[in-house]
């Protein structure tokens, strides 16, 4: 990985800039919307839904919504990590003395057993690059084919993130490879900022200027952060306001808890079907959601409000995601304290909000289980 | 109906008048693109893969393809069949004495248990118009629940086409309404035409006219043929070849078999899993796809075929289809004799096809058994 010492400031403009570098790359994924889920969303729920969840007795919110989703389902490899891994990629080829020093040879390394394996795979075999990528000796089959698919070499570990980390540290000390971690590192938060900057063009491209709208925010799920973050970055000095979503099951809502005590959970164990988001938020991604203030509010969902909202995709979107993608939308239709502040200050008008649908690499086999 | 006899030619300047009446009401979907798939249509099948298949001991052909996938599983109530439906009303609403007569009161009629239900009932609710259905008293519930979440009063029939006839029959004489069948009206025709009117246009758009590429085909699936027939009109001197796709399972094919014999095939019966292409080709169309032989070609392909063809789109292009909407693209990855024909005609060059998808209306609750 480039030196983090050496990497541009975490600003809107260094956004801007990763998003130059990464365009030749990366696709230019759409923006769709939905007029079924935006009067579902802005239809109060009933209080025999409210009953039983935290929020039981209370007066049901009333927001007025109008979703943008920005579908990273249909970014290369499936998912917004393309963009990180890209510009991880393009950085280090800027570094001098790279190729002299056999950069290219020595490869980049991470451990992985998702998207940001195959990211990082393919982003390095376009520029020549060898990917050496370390695999839970579990990981699932389809996985390991797919990430040996775009040219990386696999090596497997024991599942413990310490057997993980004795793995990369003996590839990394055997191939003199450069690591290239899968959130906590500037250029990959620069480089999923990229989305937000989408986005928001996108946004404007759609609507005319004397109709007075504005994206008033952007959720996005949060994982190790590097998305959200991103973002954030994204956001900054715009006006757009930027918001989390996590799972709540067995404390994966982090980041969400970590804004609340002001100090963030390092580790973090559980098994939500949103499996891209069971990490505990990073380091410099915490430093951009809570020491720099650049997110609003994180807020969590249950399994079954994250299925259900699986499902509405599926019906009326009639795109393919993941779990982990439909999280913001989860929370925009499930959450009421999200619910409540769209009501406070969007009013009649409501919000135009945009949503980050982040990947869609979903198991075939157990999709149907996913959603039953 | 409006009265076929009053009705526009069967032209392409007819198409184009069809969209300027229906734009308002209809989504521009988007078309997209997908280099996995390219590159597997453009890779020779091995001669393992034909064996036991009609094509076993040839040599597999060697096409190069390039899709361009007009998305209507994102159209109005998820299905192209929204463009014929709005065409009718609109036209319906264009004759004289129409609102005198009383004919928003009266209503429209029809019979179907599919797509062409919703599509109706949405364009009569949005010009005020009321809709009756009739469908079998075996269709799904759900089916039943969203033509009535659409406005429309469903009448219960047998489930055999004499029994639809007669329920459809009395309904008309009750209401005084106005029957508008599912394909065979030149209405009908014309608005399903539009939806290649928009392949061509957005082809021209994404390509630059120094890179020559020129749009060589379309291929749609045909079951009444209402869309194959005005792909063809909408295609009509402009270069463009049509080619018609269809199940084989049971005699599914009928419209492929009629092109060899000439003669066209009346009745079908046939459980394809592309449910939306069970019905025999209906007259108007025939006159189009046959007499004028505006239709190049129609192919067909095993139920196999179309799961496999199913999940790849589900893996790969990352949308919901219903197995109907990929049968076109069946053909272009599994026929021998169509890719035969690419490669011959289309060289090292190849073809840049249009494939339409059809519509999005699956059942989740059996989508994993579709594709396991």
């Amino acid at each position: 990985m480039a030196d983090p010492s050496t990497a541009p400031p975490l600003t809107r403009a260094s956004v801007e800039a990763a998003h130059k570098l990464i365009e030749p790359y990366i696709h230019r994924t759409p923006v769709l919307t939905n007029a079924t889920l935006d009067r579902l969303a802005s239809t109060p729920r009933t209080e025999a839904e409210l009953a039983g969840t935290e929020w039981a007795g209370r007066t049901p919110a009333r927001p007025v919504l109008r979703f943008w989703f920005k579908c990273e389902n249909f970014q290369r490899v499936g998912a917004f990590k393309a963009r990180g891994a890209f510009h991880a990629i393009e950085r280090l080829k800027q570094e001098p003395g790279w190729v002299e020093n056999g950069g290219p040879e020595k490869g980049v390394v991470t451990h992985s057993s998702g998207n940001h394996a195959q990211a990082l795979s393919l982003a390095a075999r376009e520029s020549g690059i060898a990917a050496h990528i370390i695999m839970p000796s579990n990981s699932a089959l389809p996985k390991i084919a797919a990430t040996r698919g775009y040219g990386a070499s696999v090596t497997h570990s024991g599942p413990t993130a310490p057997e993980r980390e004795a793995a990369a540290a003996a590839v990394l000390a055997k191939t003199g490879g450069r690591m290239v971690p899968p959130y906590n590192h500037p250029d990959i938060i620069l480089g999923q900022g990229t989305a937000a900057l989408e986005l928001q063009a996108q946004f404007l491209q759609r609507t005319t200027a004397n109709d007075k709208r504005k994206l008033r925010a952007i959720i996005t799920p949060c994982g190790g952060g590097g998305l959200l973050s991103g973002t954030a970055l994204a956001c900054e000095g715009t006006g757009v306001a930027v918001f989390g979503a996590e799972p709540s099951f067995e404390g994966a809502d982090d980041a969400r808890r970590g804004l609340e005590t002001g100090e963030r959970i390092r580790a973090v164990t559980t098994t939500t079907i949103a499996d891209g988001l069971r990490t505990p938020v990073g380091e410099i991604p915490w430093s951009i959601i809570h020491d720099r203030k650049l997110v609003r509010g994180i807020y969590s969902v249950s399994e079954d409000d994250i299925k259900r909202t699986l499902r509405l995709v599926y019906e009326r979107v009639k795109i393919i995601v993941e779990p982990s993608s439909v999280v913001g939308l989860a929370v925009a239709l499930f959450n009421e304290d999200f619910r409540s502040l769209v009501e406070r200050e969007g009013g009649e008008e409501g919000w135009d909000l945009g949503v980050v649908f982040t990947g869609g690499n979903v198991n075939l086999d157990i999709l149907g289980s996913l959603i039953a």
